[in-house]
Formats: C-alpha cells, structure tokens, sequence
C-alpha cells in the first residue's frame, strides 16, 4: 500500500550565517535599540537537495550554541527532531525561563539567560521543518496538522524613537517623543498596511504622556483594537492607575509590572485582561501563572518556546487551563515573519493579532511574506515558502563582520542619547 | 529547493467494516466481557494508492458518527486533520468527557455519552496518519516528530475470569476467580510475553482477597512492578484500607474510587500515587484535577483524547503540571495496538509501561506488531505498519453482521452468569 518515493533527508551541511541589519532608534523601557541588530540564519541543506532554513537571535551565547550544533548535524535527519533536541540538550517542556528570574538574569525585555539553548533549538526546529516541507513538496503547516486559519492578523507595533542614532542622518521615521508625533506614525502604518490593531510599546513617556497617546489614538482610529505593553516600567499602583484611566480603551496591558506576584496583584484588581511574555515565557512557569492568577494572555513565541511544535502544546496547554493566546515579536527578518505565520496558522486558541517589528525592517534576506489589510495570506508553498538571497545574506553578513560579535545592549545605546541612562524598573 | 515529489493525497474512499471478534469472559467490577466485541475498521483510499488504516468502538452511537464522515470526506486530504475535525465536529480540546459526569452517563468503566464523536475522529485521525505516512513512505513518529523511544513497554493485563461464555466449552485460560488462579494466569503471560510489569483489574472479588492477590503476585514475580484498577468499585474508607496494605506493594491504585473528590480524599492519605481513566478523559478535566489533586498519573488513550496529535497534547499539559502519564487499554485489535505504539513511541513523559488487552485478542484484521520480552519495537515501516487481512476482515465482518448491530453491555454479560446482578459502585 505505499506508494511514496522517499526523498534523502539526511543532512549533509549545515551553513550557519551572522548577519546585522540596521534599525531605527526604537525606544523601550530599557533604553533604545541601537544601530544594528545581530540575527542568526540557519540553512540545513539536505541530501535530498532541500535545504531548510531558520532564524534567530544573533547573541554570541546563541552563536556558540548554535556552532557546537552544526557541528553535530550533518549525518543526521531533517525528521528526527528528537536528536536534533538531544544534540542541543534541550527538552522545550523543561528548559527556558525558570520558575524564579533573578534581576541580574534580566538584560533587555524578554531576554534571559536560560533560554539560549531554547533559543537556538528553536531556529533549528524551524529550519529542519522547512526542509521537510520541502522535501515532500507541502507546507510547514500541513506538516503541523493543517491550518486553522488563511490568514493571520497582525498588529502595528508602535514605538516611541529617536530621529536618528547619534550622529547619523534622520531616518524615514524621524523623531516620536510624544502623544501628537505617535498618532502620525500610526496614521503611516495604517496607511501602509491597512492594520486594524496597534500595539503602543509604553514605559518610554510618563505613563500620562502614555495615557493620552491612547485616548489619541482611540479617537483617531475608531474600532481600531489598542494594547499596551511597558515591560514591567510600572509598579503596581501605577498599573492599576493606567488600568483605570485605559478602562474600555484598551484590549489588554502587557506586562505593566514585574514578576508573577506583582502581575497578580494588578490582575485581581482590574477588569482589563493582562497579557504576559515576561513573566510567563516557559512551560514551568504557567502551572504557577494560573495558582496566582497573573495573566489571562499569554504570548506565544517560537523562538522562546522551543520552536513551531513546542508553540502547538503551549496552545494545548493554554487551552486546558482556561489561558488565551496572543504572540510576541522581537526584531526579526523575514524567515522568522514566515515561520510565524505558520505558528500562528495552526494555533486554533489565538484569540488576538500577532506582534510583528517587521515594519521597522528595511532589509531582508529572503522574500518575506507582505502585510496586506493588516494580514499576511497562509501559503501553500512548499516549507516555510520563502527564498534566500544570497547577495543580500552575503551584505549582511559583512556588516556583521564590522560590527563585531557582541550581545544586544538597549541600555549602553541608550547612554550613546543620554549619557548617565540607567535602566530603572519600575521607573513609574 | 523543492525536490520532493507529491503523492496525490485527495481521499477518493472510505469503507468502515465493523467487525466482532470473541473474547473470553473477563471480569470487571461492572460486570464481563461478553462473547464478542465490537470494533470498527476504517480504511482511507487516496487518489495516490496509499490507504490509512484506523480502528475504534464498535458502539452504535460510534457506528452513527462515522457513517456520517464517511460520506463526508471523499474529495478531501489525508493532510487536512482540521477539516476532518469540523467535520466530526470535533474540538479535542474542548470535547470528550465534560467536567461533570452524572451517574447515567457512566455504563461501563472509561465509556461516556459525551466521547462518542472524539472516540470517531481518533480513529479517522490515525488513518489520515497512517496513509500520509504510506504517501511519504514514512512512519508515524516520524510525522509526530520523531519517535523518543525505540522499544515500548506493555504491561501484563491480568483479569479475573469465568471459565467460559454461558452454554459454551471452556477456553484455553480456563477459570480464573482466586488469588492462586491468578498466579498461575500471570505465569502465563510472562512466560508467553516476558511482561515486566503486571496489571490487575480489580473490583471484582472482595478487596482482602484482591489484597492477597498482589500479594502472592509480588512474591512469585520479585522485580516486576504491580498495579491495581478496581474501576472505582470502592468507597474512601476501602481505598484507603488497600492503600495501606498495599503500601511498597503497587506502583499506582488506578481509580480506587469515583469522582474526582473522591480521589481527592483518598491521594490526600496515602503515598501511593493514584492514576486515572475515569475521572480525567478529557482536557476540560485536567484544571480541576490539578486543583483538587485527585490523581499525579494520567492514563493517555488516543481513542478517547482525540488522536495521537492530542495525545501528544495531552503529554505536554501533563508535562507542565507536573503530572506522569500511563496508558490504558480497552479490548481492541492490531490497528489500534500499532497507532498505541506510534503514541507511546513520541511521548517523552510516560513513565509506566502500557496497559492492552491484546494478549486476549486471539484473531485479527492485520498482522499486529509482536510483544516480546513485555515490549514491542518501534519499526521504521511506513505508516502504522500494519497490513490488512482481507479474508479475516470478511470473516470478522460476518461475525459481527450476525451478532447484530448492538452496545457493549458487561452488565447484560454477567446476568447470564449471576442472574440479577446489579452493577454497583462502590461495591466495597
């Protein structure tokens, strides 16, 4: 009864390429992004002649994880993504951010020092994916249990910024420092890709300065959906007091506070849901998440939680709890955008858009899927349905090569703007 | 990149053939086996060549579900798991055992109304695997993401039992209703199968002789681990008592009594680890289970969880709750023996051997994979693995053509051992 023709998926090469691509001065509560951002591509060329690829953080902690790895790979198998786990001594339902952060593991928003193996596997697990789906001429989704959806819905994730890195010209954006400037922005990004929800990344202004980009944004987008998310900038009275004043104004606060305790304590004193991809960002953590009842939302990140399959059982997992699903984004090209898109197309308990930096990417070395009305079409191209520019992962890699190895640091960027910066939370 | 060839996988056929096949008369504390059962086998034609195998409840309510689908699906994919759902109307996530189960919807042990169209779509799943594996000549695992283990343990599934079906001559087990009896039944089976581990099914006599039972089972067979499942035949107070006299003696009491405040009670007081299929079937059940800690141990079956996706599911909810996973076993044939394999074979946190009736299954429609030295081997064959027998599904087919179209009833069953037998729990 088999009527297949097996294509050879053994891996016989694995390319791993640093790259840097240049970002505007986005600001957080941490500080600001700097010039570049380092990303990591991954290409897992097969026997078979599929190649898949991958992307993830550039950190040198993920690189050296990820060169340990490569070495490893070729002889193996694009389908055995149990020794791919096992080579990178990862187990997603494990590892990751543990029960207990400490404030020296925290870096930049999101970013801990625990989830470099995770962050590493996850890259591989895409790219391996990829391959299969080459290899049998479908897409990831197929191979995930098919599409839930035909398009996914993005969210324009707005920031405040800088006009320019110090020293250099203004950029497109210019600058965004207050409630006026942000409604122009989001009128752009409106324009430009037709989105019907807008995420403000807060904690940059005082949290009245905040209040009132959204009241603004309210009343110049009328059923436009609106979040928040100040990366634990605020203390709990602070939180309640934004929750009170955004009452019915916003779909949900994204980490307003710190720590499961303290997201709790915000949780059971307001209506508005509270969204989580800090306290909340491994497996071991939500058991305690739903006790303490510090967050109804949490979001979901593939690069985070150990890869498309791993993003899969965080749904189960949600859905049997009672939990709800929205999705994190860090700056990112387009191989990411494509494997979240096959992430977000098989998660049936997504109940909000995706977060996406995309916009804020001017450059790219494949040809990413485009955010039309706000979503980007589920494909049918085989694997992740994107393809390598050679010439452009070759210019970006030279870039990286002159900007050095070195980890993301929002706070030293920072210091570039306001010497003296430190990096306080809660700062409000 | 593409270089994969794609097999047709449109479904151009469904043929569900319900078969019975006989069974020795095999004690619970509902009631006994009857003469036969009931299974349906389903088989999945794709334009390709490949045909998918399943196999589920014979049950009429099942029979009806399926000769619904069955008409359905020609035309569709055997990639298409979500359009196979909405059309069983299924949500494993969601549907299945609901939170509370009143005392009328529990005929016979692990068997509720509300599973009937999740206990349908298992079996349709399985064979939308078992022919996308045939079409990429691939195993199972390999679908699921590749298999953690390369052998699966079973578990010996000692019954209590009469010698022999009313008005019929003895069968090849002879009778087997005391502590002695059973010894010698379970030499049997690790003489024939070289079963590491041991399971009774309880409830049916007195728990002082089933006491005794393990007891002289734990002196014949040192080494080899031990359970009980009395199928809730005993009230707290009982539990309780054998959980003390069986302290050391078990590795888990699999649902001593009913409800999940009453395994509550009784996991409160004793060490031993309780396990269930009775009052947690379902995703739905799980919070409510973690809450009141009614049971550490679940009993994963793709029959009633919705597949071999949702088992794997099910592992990672089990994962992030901290709670072990078994698997348990209704009376089946060499398809679901196979798609319990694929299970077992990708689940990384199931941490006991696997509970089958199959050493009591003594015909089948395929050429079922082999116990040997209490394990069978993960193949790397295409798909399940298994072929069908034409003839013996014929044969089977008549058999269950002239047996009539009918609900398992173990209760009807023991009325024509012990006139006027009432099933009731707690008994003890």
């Amino acid at each position: 009864m088999t009527t297949g023709t097996r294509a050879d998926s053994s891996i016989v090469e694995v390319r791993l390429t640093p790259v840097a691509f240049v970002e505007p001065p986005l600001r957080n509560s941490a500080g600001v992004h700097g010039t570049t951002v380092a990303r990591l591509v991954i290409e897992v060329h097969t026997a078979g002649g599929a190649v898949g690829l991958g992307e993830t953080f550039g950190d040198p902690a993920v690189l050296a994880v990820a060169r340990e790895a490569a070495r490893r790979l070729p002889g193996g198998d694009v389908f055995d993504l149990v020794e791919l786990a096992r080579i990178l001594d990862v187990d997603p339902l494990v590892d990751g951010q543990p029960d207990v952060v400490t404030a020296a593991e925290v870096r930049e928003p999101g970013t801990f020092a625990g989830t470099t193996r995770v962050k590493a596997y996850s890259a591989f697990e895409v790219a391996f994916l990829d391959a299969q789906g080459r290899l049998l001429d479908r897409p990831v989704h197929q191979l995930l249990g098919g599409r839930v959806r035909s398009e996914v819905d993005f969210c324009g994730y707005l920031f405040f910024k800088f006009g320019a890195h110090p020293g250099e010209p203004e950029d497109e954006w210019g600058e965004v420092l207050d409630p006026a400037a942000m409604v122009g922005l989001a009128q752009r990004f409106v324009a430009d890709y037709g989105f019907g929800s807008l995420k403000l990344k807060g904690g940059v202004l005082d949290p009245v300065a905040e209040v009132e980009t959204l009241e603004r944004l309210a009343a110049a987008f009328p059923g436009v959906a609106l979040r928040i998310d100040p990366n634990a900038a605020w203390t709990v009275p602070t939180s309640l007091d934004v929750a009170r004043k955004t009452d019915g104004l916003v779909q949900y606060l994204e980490d307003p506070t710190a720590g499961l305790t303290g997201m709790a304590h915000v949780a059971s004193a307001t209506s508005t849901p509270l969204a989580t991809n800090m306290v909340v960002t491994s497996f071991r953590q939500i058991r305690r998440c739903v006790e303490l009842g510090s967050a109804g939302i949490i979001l979901a990140d593939h690069h985070f939680w150990g890869g498309l399959r791993a993003t899969q059982q965080l749904g189960a997992v949600c859905a049997a709890l009672g939990l709800r699903l929205s999705m994190h984004s860090n700056s990112h090209l387009g191989i990411s955008l494509a494997a979240m898109v096959q992430a977000a197309a098989v998660l049936p308990g997504l109940d909000y858009s995706c977060d996406t930096h995309y916009p804020w990417t001017v450059e790219d070395v494949v040809d990413a899927p485009v955010i039309k009305e706000g979503r980007i079409a589920v494909g049918d191209a085989p694997g992740l349905g994107v393809t390598l520019d050679r010439d452009q992962l070759a210019r970006m890699h030279e870039r990286w090569l002159r900007d050095g190895e070195r980890p993301r640091d929002d706070v030293a960027a920072m210091r570039r703007h306001v010497p003296g910066w430190v990096d306080r939370r809660p700062r409000w």
